[in-house]
């Protein structure tokens, strides 16, 4: 199987444990994956990200540009890009809009605190507060990856989450991503259920 | 495959779909596609829409009455073959009862503010407040279309709820109506979530 | 397939329906039908009621007795008896334990008021308030069936909980108490995430 | 099949169905069964516990010593060791992260108050106050261990949490273990949603 065939059965997998968590509903979201040095494998536009085959992934280059004609790559495809340039171990990026995700994005700052699953991020303790940042959503992608560039570079997230608009994890594999997005929903989640306590 | 046996196929998938994600508690909510320009395909009533057999999917005509003998379309039948007559591109209707949806059109009026996932219904932007109808149920099934009809032709809107009874979703086919009243539900929780924070 | 083994194949796709839901936690819960004139079938004691075997229903008279030996009916076998002798058109009792009845019946007394779906119970408008009733606990199983009985006769409800216990739904088959089961427990899910709003 | 293949085809099922609940993000959480009275199967460290694979089930002494070479056993492999040690009918010991779980323990005590399900706990009534024991966090697993061995002697409970960590499970057999686990994250969940409401 080429590396396209194999990330791109990945990304179909992929897609189907997100939707059955309702993390892609509609055509929201997006998966990518790093295929080689020159392209990354990407869903295309329009499509339920649940319900994927292998003809809804196409190959870009790293300027987002896709490398066959005719398919159009997901609207969100530089954020993807972005990543994979920034951090070279990264090898797949997934994208969802889960609910609490959605809401906590809109209510202001997202700290997580003494949460012993941040270990699954690299932390080898459960005390400290991490930050998600919550960056303003924007119609223009580029202008979008444009202004979080810095943001990025000087402190690196365990992810992010767009205003309104979902969170966006990384990993060094499309199953080493999902477990982080699944720590990451796991935590918005708890911190949904937090706030609603006190 | 017939066109009817098509539509059944799809509806039946739908359904499905739609009970996995809790949305047609009991004999709950309705389905239907447009055949052709006479016949519609709806949900037998009296049925558990996620176990839905070809046999419970029947054929009406624009005016809501079943085609062949001894059937009895959904008491709502005339609901969606209002929704065919006056918006040419629908292709299907699909109407479920969450929680979300239930609870909220109890509460008043519905806004969705600055959600990402509204383009789905074909806004260029999130940055809008995108009113979801709610109106008054009513055992009269005419009478609340007879009503409801002025509104829907003035200001068609992203879908409507009926106060304590559910949403009506719809698109130009089976699939592109499932993938909106994913997003309608997706939002009426995130509603639901933001109100208890506040 | 003789009756009882008729009624079992179904109990058994009943409590995969209600475990799926997380209705059954544990080997909480109790599933019945009525075989015929002399005999009810009922989940065994002690056993998860989302993984019943054909071997987990048991046939008992009408007075809760095991018909062959060395078989234990469900502690709460008296219960569903009552119903059978009381309400001649019930040909089955599920029983569950979900969050929301468990909860909301530890509050006090709990009313359904203008909810469409109330249509599954019978009723022909939505303009009403339904009260579900709630009993108090006992574990003496047949002093709380004696304690229920003239309250069953006066008003038959539409279903039952026990306080902290869960929820009694029945209906002319399996299928039926399933639907209406559904229907309570939407129901109760509406009443908990109302009550959080206000 | 050999007892330890028996034990991993047992916790390969239970991590499914932990998955499934959604109580096993990422890497998290940890199953263990005892083999005999020399071997306890344990999942490895840094697999995803909704995945397992015979080979991601180890053998590891009362010690919690690795038996094959190059294998990791779960980083808490002292508190399942703990279980086995304390408590001779103990056959297997499940640990997850629920949302419930993790928040609640992070607010201080947790009772559980007049819950008919407290009866899956060996009680004989539902009239009581059961109190599930919130220990802190501690990434020094042996000194966790030595802390908390005084009170599980001293009045063993129906399970335990781990402040902002999860909750820990057993029973005679992985099936029981599972049940078990089940009524303690359903009471989890109780609670959670009674303090929303007051």
């Amino acid at each position: 199987m080429s590396r396209l065939a194999e990330a791109a059965a990945s990304l179909v997998e992929a897609g189907q444990r997100m939707d059955a968590r309702n993390w892609v509903p509609g055509s929201a979201g997006n998966l990518s994956a790093r295929i080689d040095a020159e392209r990354i494998a990407i869903t295309r536009s329009g499509v339920h990200k649940g319900r994927l085959t292998r003809a809804d992934i196409i190959a870009v280059d790293h300027a987002g540009a896709a490398l066959a004609e005719g398919q159009k790559p997901s609207a969100e495809t530089l954020l993807h890009c972005q990543l994979y340039r920034l951090f070279p171990p990264v090898g797949a990026v997934l994208h969802g809009h889960s609910v609490a995700a959605t809401v906590l994005s809109q209510q202001g700052a997202i700290t997580f605190s003494n949460y012993e699953i941040l270990k699954a991020f690299g932390f080898n303790t459960h005390e400290l507060d991490v930050i998600l940042p919550v960056y303003e959503n924007d119609q223009d992608i580029a202008r979008l990856a444009a202004w979080i560039e810095p943001l990025l570079i000087r402190e690196p997230p365990i992810g992010y989450a767009i205003a309104g608009h979902g969170v966006y994890a990384w990993g060094t594999s499309v199953e080493h991503a999902f477990w982080r997005l699944e720590a990451l929903e796991f935590l918005l989640q708890c911190e949904l259920e937090r706030r609603r306590l006190k």
